[in-house]
C-alpha cells in the first residue's frame, strides 16, 4: 500500500522547532481515506477518486490494488484495521455475464460485512460493463460515478450535515439526478 | 449526525437547582431513536418518521443520512454503538431494476446482521419504485408506510404488548391491512 | 414480552416453608420457550404453539410479537440472550410475491445466524400465502404446521431420542408425512 | 444426543489396574465424529454413515437428529462446541420445489458459517429429491453418496494425504467419478 | 497438510555454527502460502500453482486437499489459523448445473467471510465446467488461470506496488486481457 501524504509538516512552529513527537502526533490527527481498486477494471477509477479527494480535503490517501472485486472486502478491511483508514472507497467494474453479477453480489455482501465489523463506511463504486452502450461512454460513466461518490466519502467524513440537506432528493451518481417527488394530497391505496 | 433533543430540562427541580450531574443523568434515561435515511430516495421519508415519533413519544431522535441503501447497515450500527440508540429506523427507496432489487437484498441482509450484533431492532422501511403506478402515488405510499412503521418502532420500544394484541391480524404498512383469516373446521390437507 | 408462567410454587415443601431463595431457584431450573410472532401474519400461530406446549411440557413461555418476519431474527436472539430462552419458535406468514419470497429468505438466513451465535435452536415455522388454494385452507395449514413444529420444539428440548427414532422417515409438518423409501438392491447410477 | 462409544477400556493394562484418571484420558484421545440428520429425509442416511465409519476408524460417534435441513447448522455447531466432535457429517434430503432449493441454500450457507466459527469440517451430504427418476434409485443414491462422504470424513480426520493423492481427479459421491482431464498442449483462449 | 519447504538452512553462518534457535527463527520469517484444492476438480490445479510460486518466490507452501469447493472456506481458514499461512489460494472446478452454480456461490461467500475473519487474502480460482467448449480447452483454461492467479498471490504478498501499476488495465486470468478503455471527452449521460 502506498501512502500519498500531503507535504510533511516540519521546521518551526510558534518559534520553536517541532520535535519528533509533535511531528508524529500531527499526521495521526489527519483523516485517512483508503482507496481499494482492481486490475480487472478497465478504467483507472482510483485516479478519479484521488483527484476529487485532494481538491476537497486535506487527508492522507492510502491506495491498495487487488486483482478483482471479490478481493475488495478484505482489502477494505485491511485498510481500516492495519492502515487505520477512517473511510474506504471500493472501486470495481463487474463484467456483463451472470457469473459476474454473482461476483458483484458476493463482493457487495462482503463489503457490508466489513463495515459492520469495523463500524466505518466503505463507499462501494461498482460500474457494470452493461450499463453503457459503448466503451467510451462506459469509461465516462466510471469516471463520473467515482468522482461523485468521492464527494460522498468526503461529506460522510467531514460534512455529514450536507448529506442530510440532500436527503430524499433522488441523488444519482454517474447519471443525472432523479430528483424529489411530491405525494398526492388525498391518495388512498387499496390492498 | 444531528440530535433533535426535546427541550432541555433546566432550572429548578423540587425547589433545588438542578446540578450538572442531574442534568446529565436525565437525558440518559430518555430513549434514543435513530433515523438512517438516504440521498438516493426521492421522498423525505425521515420527516414523516420524525413527525410521528414526536407525536407519540418523548424520545431523542438522532438522524444520519447516507448516500444509498447499501450504506444503511453500518449507519444503523453506528447509531446504536456510537450514538446509543435503542432502536433505529432504516429508510430507503430501491430503484426498479434487477440490480436495484439485489442492492435492496444486500442492504436487508446487512440490516439483519447489524441487529444480531447489537441485540436491538432496526425497522426497515423500503419502498420499491415499482410498487406504485405513478410518482404521486409512490410518494404517498412512502410517506404512509414510513408513518405506520414509525408507530411500530414506538410500540416496540414503549408498548410491546400492543403488538402482541395485533399478532396474526394481517397488519400491512402503506397498504390496507389484509386482516385475519379463519381456519376451516374439518379441513385435511393431502400430501 | 409477556411471560406465561405455570402456577407459582409457594407455601410449604417437605414440611418447611419455602424461602425466597428456594422460590427463585425452582423457576430457573424450568425450561423457557420463546415464541416470536408477527402482526403481519393473518393467523394467530402463537396461540396454536402455546396450546401444544402447555399440553406437552411444564415450561415457561415467553411471547414476543414484532411487525414482520424480517424482525424475527433479532426478536429470537433477544429471547435467548435477554429472556434466557432454551429454544425459540419463530412464526411467520410470508406473502406470495417475489419480494415476499426474498424477505423470507433474508429472515431465514438471519434465524440461522442467530442460532449459530447462541448455540440454541430456533424452530422456524413459515407458511407461505401461496401454499394453499384458499384462505380457510391456508389458516388450517398454518395452525397444523405450527402445532406439529411445537411438538418438534418440545422433543428437541426434552426428548431428543424421539427425533432420532423418526430419523429418515419423511416427516412433514402441516401436510401428510411423505414416509420412508427403500433403496433398490442392485442399483447402479451412471454419471 | 446418543453416544455410540466403542467397547470401554477397562481392567488391567501392563499388569496394573487402570485408574479412573487413565480411563478418562483414553477416550479423550479418541476422535469424535458427529452425525446430524433429519426426520424430514426419507432415507436413514445416518445408518449408512455410521456403518462406514465403524468399519474404517475407531472413533466415538455422536448422533443428533433434528426436524429439517435448516436445523442442521446449529446442530452441527452444538456437536462441535458441546460434544467436542472433531468433524461432523450433516445429512439431509431437500425436496424438489423452488422453496426447498432455497432451504438447502440457506442450510449450506449456515453450515459453512458454522465451520468458519469452529475451524472444523462439516461434510454436507445433501441428496435432492429430483436427482433420481424414482424413489428406489433416490434411496440408493442417498445411501451411496453418504457412504462415500463418510469415507471422506474419515480421510480428512485420519489420512489427509489420501485426499491430496486424489486431488484434481474428478471424484464424485453417489455417481461414477468424472475422472481427470488433460490439457491440450498448445491451446490459446481468445477473449 | 504437507509442507513443501525450501532446502533447510544449516551449517555455518559468519564462521559460527547456526544454533537450533537460529534455525527455528529463519523459517518463521519466511512467508507461508497455503494451497487448498479439491478431489472434485478434474485438473490438478495445485500443481500449476505450486510451480509458479516456486519460480517466483522463496516461500513455504502448505497444501490441503478437501472433497469439494464447499469445503474450501474452512480449509483456507485452517491454513491461516493453524498453519500460519500469510495468503491462501483456493482452487476449484464447479460443475455446469444450476445446483453447482449455487455451490460455487456459497463457497465464494464463505471464502470472503474467512478473509474478513483473518484479515488475509484468499485468492479464489474457480473454473466453471461450462466455460470451455471441450475438456482439453477446459483443462488448459484451468491451468492458465491458476498460473496467472498464483502470480497475483505472489504480487499481493511481495510486490503490491506491481498490482497498483496494473490498476484499471482490464487484466483477465485464463483469457486474454480485456485492456483499458478511454473515456470520451464531452460525454453526458441522461437518466
Amino acid at each position: 500500500m502506498s501512502v500519498e501524504a500531503p507535504l510533511a509538516v516540519a521546521g518551526y512552529f510558534a518559534g520553536r522547532p517541532i520535535s519528533l513527537i509533535t511531528f508524529l502526533i500531527i499526521p495521526l490527527a489527519m483523516k485517512r481515506i483508503g482507496i481499494a481498486d482492481t486490475t480487472f477494471a478497465r478504467v483507472d477509477m482510483a485516479r478519479a477518486a484521488i483527484s476529487v479527494i485532494k481538491n476537497e480535503a486535506s487527508a492522507e490517501i492510502i491506495r491498495y490494488t487487488v486483482p478483482g472485486i471479490k478481493d475488495l472486502p478484505v482489502a477494505a478491511k485491511k485498510l481500516m484495521d492495519e492502515e487505520k483508514c477512517d473511510i474506504v472507497m471500493a472501486l470495481g467494474m463487474p463484467g456483463p455475464a451472470d457469473k459476474d453479477k454473482m461476483c458483484a453480489h458476493e463482493a457487495s455482501t462482503g463489503l457490508i460485512a466489513a463495515q459492520l465489523m469495523t463500524n466505518r463506511h466503505i463507499i462501494e463504486v461498482f460500474v457494470h460493463e452493461d450499463e453503457a452502450p459503448d466503451e467510451r461512454t462506459l469509461a465516462s460513466l466510471a469516471k463520473r460515478r467515482t468522482e461523485e461518490h468521492a464527494l460522498n466519502a468526503v461529506r460522510l467524513l467531514y460534512h455529514p450535515e450536507m448529506l442530510t440537506r440532500l436527503a430524499g432528493t433522488g441523488q444519482r451518481q454517474g447519471y443525472e439526478d432523479a430528483g424529489p417527488i411530491e405525494s398526492s394530497s388525498g391518495g388512498h391505496l387499496g390492498h
